[in-house]
């Protein structure tokens, strides 16, 4: 079917973060202009892009052309390189028109704010990042009851919010979720059950670039831990970072150490891990590091799975989550596959924006 | 947080179908009613109920006490009971208001002019119902361009269309899908693997009752079939149901038996069903009764699959779709759970019900 350009709508796009999803989501958006016409009706009009360095406006949307110099720019600090205007000079009320979708693809809850007037200006919002939604629960309350999306900020792009959203919306009940949802602990949740030593486990995940440079960032727990909240909170749970009972992999004492002496002394660990991860496999049981929602409460940590469920036969490297609900009971709802990556992230945004188009047309 | 009856919007529901999940849909939309009214700020409004007995129309919506009598009304031929306007006297563009929203829970291709009709009148559609979408690709291209859902068209309410829509949105390319999508089928597999003879199956299964009751209409593979050519249309071939490669558990020569003589004489095919069984599961592989949607083309026939696939590792009362994509090529996406069953799919339909409300807002 041919589309006359008097069918496209045009949206208006304001992105938060233009680190590796940030700038993967802007090349998909050029990349993906035919079939977004074709398929969708739509343009995506980059209206504006800011990170910790500035804010770059255009009020008319920025040409591929200018998305394609600004991608290119190799600056100092990786950031977007630019002088301008800092993010806190920008009103959403008086700066970004209504409708526009404001794409949140940073790591921090200074955006907190900003979106929540984006979303009181009758803008938008999709987030990948958890830390909003993780945070004060009059934040989460906002985008909970209106136009936002965030899909990746559990599992990256499976359709994983998508679906306790339709459980919800059509009367099931969900009464257990578990899930493994950190690519990192599930490594070395494998390593530790073939026996390979807790240290030599983070430091080869290291190498590998699965962990931070500072391992302790993923051994803590936390992010797996806002994953696991989040959904909590979907299912209607009033808890915060606080209520999460986390498991971490090392214990408080080592957060002093300088990241070379962590990765020394996380041999001190390995006695300990080793008891642990024995005690959970027992019988065959295959060591997961999961989350779990259940009965008003979440959490996340090291469990020894059952090797036919769905948790415990699955590769490690794949995330996966489980929902048990009213019409799921014995064979639970499952949906499993990759669950990191800034490319297949910036995906899943890319399919929030034109979702939640759909729903502000 | 509390709202007024003003915040809360009506939408007009026109049924066709009042057999199982037909019923099943319009208790969960009574049942639904506070949830809708706090969670979606939304009232379902069911304006008319049509089956082939006839058609229930009220403008201004039926009462609960109005589809309760509807419900508890025993009729001789299980069906509405109602001896009023057949369907053909309703014109969507005269007898619908625009937004209403035509839900089909038939297993019929004559509602497809009327549906057509709907969406043409600005109506949305939401169909259970596979024939329309499997059927001439006019009526597809209808349903695909416009306000239409048919999630529970493949694996009952597993988010299957909503994945597949989400991952053309956000322009992955789908390179193949593989999945398990018929529950009687599953089962079988599941008995000739063990060893046991195939007319024993079919005759377990039948009164167990997973079969419908000439089981032949399961054996045929057309069920599953065309659920496969639905997701191969939604990737983008252009295909027709008489494209779609069927293998049939029963040669064509036993169509012309009565449903007693099949199941006598369906022991005649123990023994080269029994060799094909052993052929696909050498060296440990597993019997799925599976559809494959790849290249262009598409196709359900039995499979021997590998155990540590994710085909491979369900049990076979599971129903699961496998994509394999451009984000999702090593750690395929899956989607697995219950994918049958008139509750589980009437859920799925007040899901997508719920969710193109939302869009025609």
């Amino acid at each position: 079917m041919s589309q006359t350009s008097t069918d496209i709508k045009s949206r208006a796009i304001f992105l938060l973060g233009f680190g590796g999803v940030g700038r993967a989501l802007t090349r998909q958006i050029i990349a993906a202009r035919q079939l977004h016409a074709t398929r969708n009706h739509l343009r995506l009009s980059v209206n504006g892009i800011a990170d910790s360095s500035g804010v770059v406006l255009a009020a008319d949307g920025m040409s591929d052309e200018q998305l394609n110099r600004l991608l290119e720019a190799k600056t100092h600090s990786g950031r977007l390189g630019v002088e301008q205007a800092p993010l806190r000079s920008v009103q959403p009320s008086s700066h970004l028109a209504p409708g526009t979708i404001v794409v949140d693809t940073t790591a921090t809850d200074v955006t907190a704010p900003f979106l929540v007037a984006a979303m009181r200006a009758a803008c938008g919002v999709v987030l990948a990042n958890k830390l909003p939604m993780a945070g004060d629960l009059a934040w989460y309350d906002v985008f909970a009851a209106g136009s936002a999306r965030w899909e990746t900020t559990v599992g990256a792009a499976l359709p994983v919010i998508s679906t306790v959203r339709t459980l919800l919306d059509s009367g099931d009940e969900i009464q257990h979720i578990e899930g493994s949802l950190s690519g990192t602990l599930g490594f070395i949740a494998s390593q530790l059950e073939a026996g390979v030593l807790f240290g030599d486990a983070v430091r080869d995940a290291r190498q590998r670039g699965y962990t931070e440079p500072d391992p302790r960032q993923d051994l803590g727990g936390l992010d797996a831990a806002r994953k696991a909240l989040i959904l909590a909170r979907m299912v209607g749970y009033r808890l915060n970072m606080s209520d999460v009972q986390v498991e971490s992999l090392y214990p408080a004492e080592m957060d002093h150490l300088s990241v070379d002496a962590f990765l020394h002394e996380v041999d001190s660990l390995n006695a300990s891990m080793a008891l642990r991860a024995n005690a959970l496999t027992q019988g065959g049981r295959r060591l997961r590091y999961a989350a779990t929602v259940e009965n008003g409460r979440c959490g996340v940590g090291l469990v020894g799975a059952d090797p036919v469920s769905k948790l415990g036969g699955i590769r490690t490297s794949d995330s996966i989550v489980v929902f048990s609900t009213k019409f799921y009971s014995e064979n639970p709802l499952a949906i499993s596959g990759r669950g990191a990556g800034q490319e297949v992230t910036a995906a899943g945004v890319l399919g929030d924006i034109v979702d939640l188009s759909r729903e502000m047309a």
